[in-house]
């Protein structure tokens, strides 16, 4: 069979059976197998972003690599931003990107570029297939790489001549990775460690922070006093009622720093130790206290959850968490006053179903919402990893392609949902199960707290022109329908609620643009 | 003053006025200083390529550079494939891309990537600052690099910390480079090969393609009987009535192999031996004859016009070419028919006003339209140059930038336009004079060639979801709504005239969307 062919059912032997494309010349051979291999689902992107965006969504649901196929380095780097963030939640994904023929690439035609180049800032693998008869040994090497623990984005460069030659047989699947556990040594000493007494705190991230984790957390909660802090760029929290709770970090340096204050010594679950976003003139970038002790329980590439049962089990605890006193059921807000944040947090905490996955790129109204939904039925939580906007509605519509199921809700800001709106096209197109919620503040709000952060003052008249985003008022309704998905506005607290209750009951995808003052928010 | 007040005037003092911009925390100072040095403008941009693609369109209208702004290596990686476009286009642009500060880098905060590797395969010239104290002197360096002939992205990474420390007075301009002239024996020798009576042509790429370039290469074609080509892919080509006309070479080989047959000789005028956009199973990637002899008269870094000159007067050639016969007018199509690519290529001939400048991202449709603005008024033509689509839309917003006296149209395919769209946007904001025309086939219909040709077969039921666009039809009417520009749809001949009429009337921006059939074009 030819190398497209031999490509597609490599990957479908090693369990990736979606491939996120928006493909040119150089891969019309995938596309073309696409028929000759039905098992591989294609899905179209209208812009690269938001295929590799996809993907990270996909792999933060399912732990299982998708491809993404694009078209040279020019057209890979549409989707570098998104696979930076990827690459950042650990999402194993299987970078396909097509090349000039080899004859042709030593010619300087205009779409030649070093595609490996585009291919390196993203990716943990690397490799430019060099003859057709490796295609199916390199696709199997590529999942291997792309699910090698924690999870890395594995590019695979394909020269077009190589998919259209001979290629022999599909490799076989590579053996699954497995995740190393602490040695019993280090679960004993960080045990004594927190048998101590010393003011101690877990930080968890990667897939500690799932119902696994978060159980064995608990327990070691109940037995030390530890308390538990949660990364904030982890790929995926499972939160909601009943779910034992974590400390988010905070964003900004200073409530960050203020929320550790006091703790001696952090247990890090696949973790680094905490750093704040940014760094600003004169504060420190690290986010524990000076002097204060870390200890890896597990890093990154290993096995989190099974790390803290072992410390749990070494302490003693109780078998399961003493189950937490349930907040009280979330209220709707009053329906005439005008659209807050808040109000919009409190809507969603009341109304989403049980299960849903909240994709997260709220920006500057997080602190304003993000709480509520502590009290919302159980749910997955996918926020920001990478820090490059334009992350969620793309990774809102990999997740919806993941667990057909459940119900995605998308809160975005709207300055960050200008980088990749094409994703409203794929999530029409596909018909996926998504509501969109646009906070619609038409500013970019969080650079009024940065401007003043970074020491750079008042944000004077044409300073202002960079901020505002009112001239003209993006329209998302029209822009919405543009892509192809029903869209509708609230400005009143009262009209949201009841437009979030109808698409929340009804199947999206769906968009509601929230008008927000744009007020400088509380830093 | 501090280091980003010390940039913005050091980039003044180089005659660069213009900062294209889509900033985040890390360059919150340099929008600050904008409000202390008012000559500079800042253009804000909702999506990086928009401005990437501007500062190109910028470049090729007035040969300087314009500076962008960026976010940190993904910020920057959003800009890539424009930046790709501007490369391959040779234009000069000062990209500075804002870092982390320095004493954060060391952490592994969510943005951290290596920037500097994020720049590298788009640009000729790459500096990390490394002190505050230096950039003025890096500011200069920046903009000497993006001019050394023929232009080349410059980029300049700035650590935030940078910008908010004193830096020092602005760096005095750097030295405007000058172009290379051929030396007298080379002259001499190609004037005496060409005198020679075998079938020879000029190639003409670069400023060559420019008035003067082209008057003097119809000098030597009327001395000699040398064909004169146009390299399809050159920043800019000026053509319409009265204008010496080159033969532009094909997009697909066999037509371009078949135009340069039985040429035994190719003066290269900053132009080199052209090849085929994509390589094709047992294709020939080079489009001279075999055997065919190169002469480089001017060096891609050389001044093609006055080489031009220099070869004109070496070969006596008369001092101006006799008038070309004017071609007939442009006719406007008739009215009831449905919409064709030829009728709009009609209509914008005739309706084309003196001076406008075309953005050309037409793709599929544009050997139908193209041949018929040969008879419109003079104007610049802006084609692709690198191949990444998602370039007209920018490309067309920077030239209006650039020259707000004149009208701007942008002849862009409905796929392509679908990677950039935001910057309709900006246009609307910055009240910029385009005409925007959506050829709406909906569909990525060079790929039905390109299946072809790439030996992949027939387009099958589950490739041919890879190409069409109909599910659901993107409505090119309400997506310019909602970024802020009036728009209307056009689906017969006579509607798309009294559309383009009024468009051209009236000061834009403004979008049609012009439906055209979707069946697979001639190769």
């Amino acid at each position: 069979m030819n190398g497209a062919e031999c490509l597609l059912r490599t990957l479908l032997a090693n369990q990736v059976d979606l491939c996120l494309m928006n493909p040119g010349t150089s891969e019309m051979q995938f596309v073309s197998a696409l028929d000759r291999v039905p098992a591989m689902r294609g899905v179209l992107g209208l812009f690269e972003g938001v295929c590799s965006g996809a993907a990270d969504g996909y792999a933060r649901m399912t732990g299982r690599p998708a491809a993404t196929l694009f078209h040279l380095g020019p057209g890979l780097g549409n989707a570098l931003a998104n696979l930076h963030n990827a690459r950042k939640a650990r999402s194993p994904v299987v970078n396909i990107v097509g090349e000039h023929s080899t004859q042709h690439l030593d010619h300087d035609a205009p779409l030649t570029a070093d595609t490996a180049a585009f291919a390196r800032p993203v990716s943990g693998w690397v490799r430019t297939l060099q003859r057709a008869a490796c295609m199916g040994e390199a696709a199997s090497a590529a999942v291997a790489a792309a699910l090698a623990p924690p999870g890395q984005v594995a590019s695979l460069i394909i020269p077009a001549d190589f998919s259209w030659s001979e290629a022999g047989e599909p490799a076989a699947a590579a053996p699954r990775p497995t995740r190393a556990l602490p040695s019993a040594d280090r679960v004993r000493s960080i045990a004594a460690a927190l048998r101590s007494g010393a003011p101690a705190g877990l930080l968890l991230s990667g897939s500690a922070l799932q119902p696994r984790g978060l159980r064995a957390a608990a327990r070691i909660r109940s037995a030390t006093g530890a308390r538990i802090f949660g990364d904030r760029y982890a790929a995926r929290t499972t939160r909601g009622r009943g779910v034992p709770a974590v400390e988010r970090i905070p964003y900004f340096p200073e409530p960050a720093q203020a929320l550790l204050a006091g703790i001696e010594r952090l247990i890090l679950v696949e973790a680094r130790p905490p750093v704040s976003f940014f760094g600003y003139p004169g504060l420190r970038s690290s986010i524990a206290p000076p002097g204060c002790a870390f200890d890896a329980l597990a890093a990154e590439h290993e096995d989190g959850p099974a790390a803290l049962e072992l410390l749990a089990q070494e302490l003693g605890a109780p078998a399961s968490d003493p189950a937490a006193p349930l907040p009280p059921p979330p209220e709707l807000p009053a329906g005439d006053t005008p659209l807050t944040a808040e109000a919009i947090g409190l809507a969603v905490a009341a109304l989403l179903p049980d299960r849903a996955i909240v994709s997260d790129e709220m920006v500057s109204s997080n602190e304003q919402i993000y709480p509520h939904l502590a009290a919302a039925a159980p749910h997955d939580h996918l926020p920001v990893t990478g820090g490059s906007i334009g992350q969620g509605l793309p990774v809102a519509l990999g997740a919806a392609l993941a667990c057909p199921e459940r119900k995605v809700v998308a809160l975005e800001a709207d300055g960050s949902a200008m980088y990749t709106p094409q994703a409203l096209w794929t999530m029409a197109r596909e018909r996926l199960d998504v509501v969109v919620v646009i906070l619609a503040n038409r500013r970019y709000r969080i650079l009024d707290i940065e401007m003043q952060r970074t020491g750079a003052g008042a944000v004077g008249r044409r300073a202002e022109e960079m901020i505002d985003l009112t001239r003209p008022v993006p329209d998302w309704v029209r822009l919405a329908a543009g892509f192809g998905v029903e869209a509708v506005r609230a400005a009143t607290a009262g009209e949201f609620v009841r437009v979030l209750a109808a698409a929340m009951r009804e199947p999206g995808p769906r968009v509601i643009e929230a008008v927000l003052p744009a007020g400088v928010p509380r830093p």
